[in-house]
């Protein structure tokens, strides 16, 4: 999905939601199967209760991966279920040396044809670029994260001024254009949020934390929207386990719902729509 | 695998060699189907010729990922042709918040009986804690790469005066111990491979780059090797690609073993054997 068309989908449906799928069977809601059907079943239902109230969905990998051979097929799975109107995030944070990253893009550009991959930036550009350059295809790269250790490496100060993070953004900006690549930066650091927007204008965040980590929509949205959005707010647990009885997939439909009628509003504030 | 199992296998087999497996369906000697079967006919002859001078095997997942749900099949029964005297180190770069970390952790230690994974360092601790204390396995983490996109990050100056690598390096050490850590350190690099050996004198160092990559097995060795080995030294195209033609497994086999000669010169140059 280009740029381009990620934009019309924000502004008709009004929303910057991104439903991450991080599916934990012994979460699953009363009454389905503790297995790969189970698991199948509660996506069908929850992607067509949260579609008319998102613009994009985030598999995480770890979650599949971790059912072994059997997992992927879910993956596999799971993808037919999203309608092609929403852009598809594979979290999978890869990244190793040029001819292994290129496998990676290859695996999820093309095999799973996923518009998305979140990509780790630890081993530099010849890790990151096999990820660039895919017609409509986007690399999401860590840049400031919602968790704890978020404080160890990313947030250290630098001989030349900057903190690890601006220098991992101020890098990639050099490889990458905004039609190309994203950022993640979390929603539990709204400060540095609002610092990171003026310093990469027009890229697009992906922004974790808002809910169950602790962020708040309204207060995240205001610090990093740019001109045109500019932004995906991730919400995985907070929509996905909303309801643990058989009236779950509307009650992820109610939660969906609140969140873009916030962001609706908030798009609006901004003039965007 | 313990560590004291690890160190047991490295004298008995007088080698530190670990064969990577980063089959490449293009790269599979003339005879051999370009599928599943052909790759898994071509690990099984790879892994029956170098098992007798190599103590460890190194699938890359990206190249069994790269393949769909069927790659991680392959991957499974690429595990089971490993003799269990050998350790298993699952090249995947994975890392994560910790309950995703968790579940790397869950696929690979348990899901997949790996004795070791590598991981990625930038989300910090949390990101690296669930794939320590688990007994026998082993988190094989990043610290400075063999590629040249490790000047973009890793070797940048930090405002204490250490470099990001040499900073990634002490907090490890901190979080683990050389029983459940080891470091990823690349073979291009010796005067900085030299530095780390006396920074982190105890644990077992990952040595990519030594063949295809550039680095010298003899300059490499007496640069990391410690008074017990403390280095596993990998090679992964230079063996499985020694030839094209359907005497591959036999010239894996002699370079392998040629490999393992030299090692046993260097174990016994250091009194280890």
């Amino acid at each position: 999905m280009t740029r381009a068309g990620l934009l019309e989908n924000i502004r008709s449906r009004r929303s910057y939601l991104c439903v991450g799928l991080d599916t934990d069977l012994e979460k699953l809601p009363f009454g389905l199967s503790r297995d790969a059907e189970g698991i199948l079943a509660f996506h069908q239902s929850i992607i067509e209760a949260t579609a008319p109230f998102c613009v994009a969905y985030k598999p995480n990998l770890a979650f599949f991966e971790a059912m072994g051979p059997e997992g992927w097929r879910v993956f596999e799975e799971t993808l037919k279920m999203i309608p092609s109107t929403h852009l598809v995030i594979a979290d999978a944070k890869r990244g190793d040396i040029g001819n292994t990253s290129e496998r990676y893009a290859r695996a999820f550009f093309t095999r799973y044809n996923c518009d998305a991959l979140t990509i780790a930036p630890y081993m530099g550009s010849d890790s990151v670029k096999p990820f660039l350059g895919h017609q409509g295809k986007w690399a999401v790269m860590l840049v400031l994260t919602s968790n704890p250790g978020a404080d160890d490496f990313e947030q250290l100060l630098l001989a030349n001024g900057k903190r690890l993070y601006e220098e991992v953004a101020d890098k990639a900006m050099e490889w990458g254009s905004p039609d190309e690549l994203m950022f993640v930066v979390g929603a539990t650091r709204v400060e540095l949020l609002k610092a990171l927007r003026a310093r990469c204008e027009p890229y697009f965040f992906l922004i974790p934390g808002v809910g169950a980590q602790g962020g708040d929509l309204v207060e995240v949205s205001r610090a990093a929207l740019n001109s045109e959005c500019g932004i995906l707010v991730n919400a995985s647990r907070s929509i996905l386990y909303a309801s643990s009885s058989d009236d779950f997939a509307q009650a992820a439909a109610r939660e969906a719902e609140a969140m873009q009628q916030q962001m609706a509003l908030l798009l609006a504030e901004k003039g965007i729509i």
